[in-house]
């Protein structure tokens, strides 16, 4: 499998086909998934890895995307080291005592591979059955310190930022010992067997690049940095991250996702030559009739004018809506064209 | 009035101090608007011109802002024409019956000065009695639309993007009809004594440039085209706009707003040197302790390096849970910086 166009692409090496997957591919978009789900709460799926492993698998044979990425949910390794957090249905994750001080910080402890034995379970068994690469993946420090300051959705991460601005050293502690906990449980992702890990720092759009610079940078470079001796590529994912897109290759992923916000020669300006780009239709998109979504797939390839190193993908998940049938014709027409 | 520094600035003309005013500050942060609250449901004070004026007044009094910002709703000028939008707590304006097809633009008609006499006695009341520039505003057509077919909040735009990409005349159409009932709704309030406008596409942040440019651009471009003899100063609004702001500022306002995610001076170097540009503080930030308000209010000022043509205000609206006192020191530091 090292010869797979992901891998390649990952690497910034010229490829026969552009690849292509996308952002919660195993999903309720997918009426197979929703079958598993009535019968099963997302915690349960993750925890048994049977049928983590077949609801990964579920889009690589119905849409036959290039790469699987196993399935899980952000909060999975905060549960792990014993978090009080729920999935709320329509809502997200719930963390039933927001963290706020100081104190707080006592309430995370290190992440051991024995915290997430079916992780490993789940991802061997990928390894073993899956025809292409199976990514593994992680909240960025940043994300997953929203979620547990916020306790709930939030759209202006006000808590957050008053914690990052008004106790600078809780917040560096915290987001260290986040970088940790992110980093041990994507090693037991790559140890198990994941070919690839991408790091979702979808919030990160909420920042200046300033305070991006001083305050988040650090604790994701740390995670890269964590899992560098495994060699595996590494992807770096956050939505409105227009400018930001310098600052997220510094980083030190081989790859940087982009939203639709900024067309895609522009953000392979911003990233440098090294760096391999992933992206960027619009979910939204994908709910058009099918003229429109040729045109922006075509537009796409277009701009990137067959540069190495282009993972296509979505600017964000899948959404429930969307028609996979849709998702099958845009695999192929990549595939076409690319 | 004429000289004030608000005016000045937004014609980009040298000013003595910077003028500073605040999205939404007639609103949940100030203790005197909640009591009017208590008694009052929104449109009723939005209709009511004793009750509008007060509490357009509030921030004035309190808070020493350079301007005032006419107390409305986006959705007004829809309700006038006669869509039948609640605003309910918590969530926001609900569109009884979503606009989804052509047979829905019938559902529109030309806004006519007597449909929103209120307003027009609010906005006398306001200019003979405040001793600042009064600001009318109304929402720019792509964010109205986006209300009107999505029928309540949403966070992408699916519906929107749908009819946009999927039925382009009818999209054309109804944008069209939009820029009417607005550059209509503006020069009501002008006429009746603004001595500015702002035109809020809150959500353009949700489009590529390419979509904007073709698809919402030219009819912001009718409305700063359709107000443009009556001579005042016309602000550009929108979060999340890195990519578009200079497509904004081709759109014809004297002013753009942006938000906290493109530092001042490199918003500046993408809107030229004739467009004037209001911000652009993280609301989030007025969360937090003083010393860190403090120094990004010193940031923006000192990226901005004096240039004319800058007016002072948060890149969003102000969360109701911010301190008054805060929003007061910024105003001071400011006026004593600036």
């Amino acid at each position: 499998m090292v010869d797979s166009s992901f891998l390649l692409a990952c690497r910034n090496r010229p490829v026969e086909r552009v690849p292509v997957w996308f952002m919660r591919q195993a999903g309720r978009a997918l009426p197979e998934y929703r079958a598993v789900r009535e019968k099963h709460g997302m915690f349960d799926i993750i925890r048994t890895p049977d049928l983590a492993a077949e609801v990964t698998m579920q889009p690589v044979r119905r849409l036959g995307v290039d790469a699987a990425i196993l399935f899980s949910d952000i909060v999975v390794p905060l549960k792990a080291v014993g978090v009080d957090v729920e999935l709320k249905a329509g809502i997200g994750p719930v963390i039933a005592q927001p963290f706020r001080t100081a104190a707080d910080l006592d309430r995370l402890r290190p992440l051991e591979p024995d915290d997430v034995s079916y992780v490993t379970e789940t991802v061997k068994i990928l390894a073993a059955e899956l025809p292409v690469p199976l990514i593994g993946f992680a909240g960025a420090p940043f994300t997953l310190a929203s979620y547990l300051i916020e306790g709930g959705p939030s759209r202006t991460y006000g808590h957050t930022k008053a914690l990052m601005y008004g106790e600078p050293d809780t917040w560096t502690e915290l987001l260290s010992t986040l970088a940790d906990i992110t980093s041990a449980f994507l090693r037991v992702q790559i140890e198990s067997g994941a070919a690839a890990v991408q790091l979702f720092d979808s919030w990160a759009g909420a920042l200046s690049p300033d305070d991006y610079q001083r305050s988040v940078l650090p604790a994701s470079s740390e995670v890269f940095d964590g899992v560098a001796d495994l060699d595996v590529p590494t992807i770096h994912f956050g939505v409105n991250t227009g400018e930001l897109l310098p600052l997220m290759a510094d980083a030190g992923a081989d790859v940087v996702g982009v939203d639709w916000r900024v067309p895609i020669d522009v953000a392979r300006e911003r990233l440098g030559s090294d760096v391999a780009v992933q992206g960027n239709l619009d979910p939204a998109v994908c709910l058009s009739p099918w003229n429109a979504v040729e045109a922006k797939v075509r537009d796409i390839l277009t701009r990137n004018n067959k540069r190495p190193g282009h993972i296509f993908n979505l600017g964000h998940g899948v959404l429930p809506e969307t028609d996979p049938d849709v998702l099958r014709r845009i695999v192929d027409l990549v595939h076409a064209l690319g």
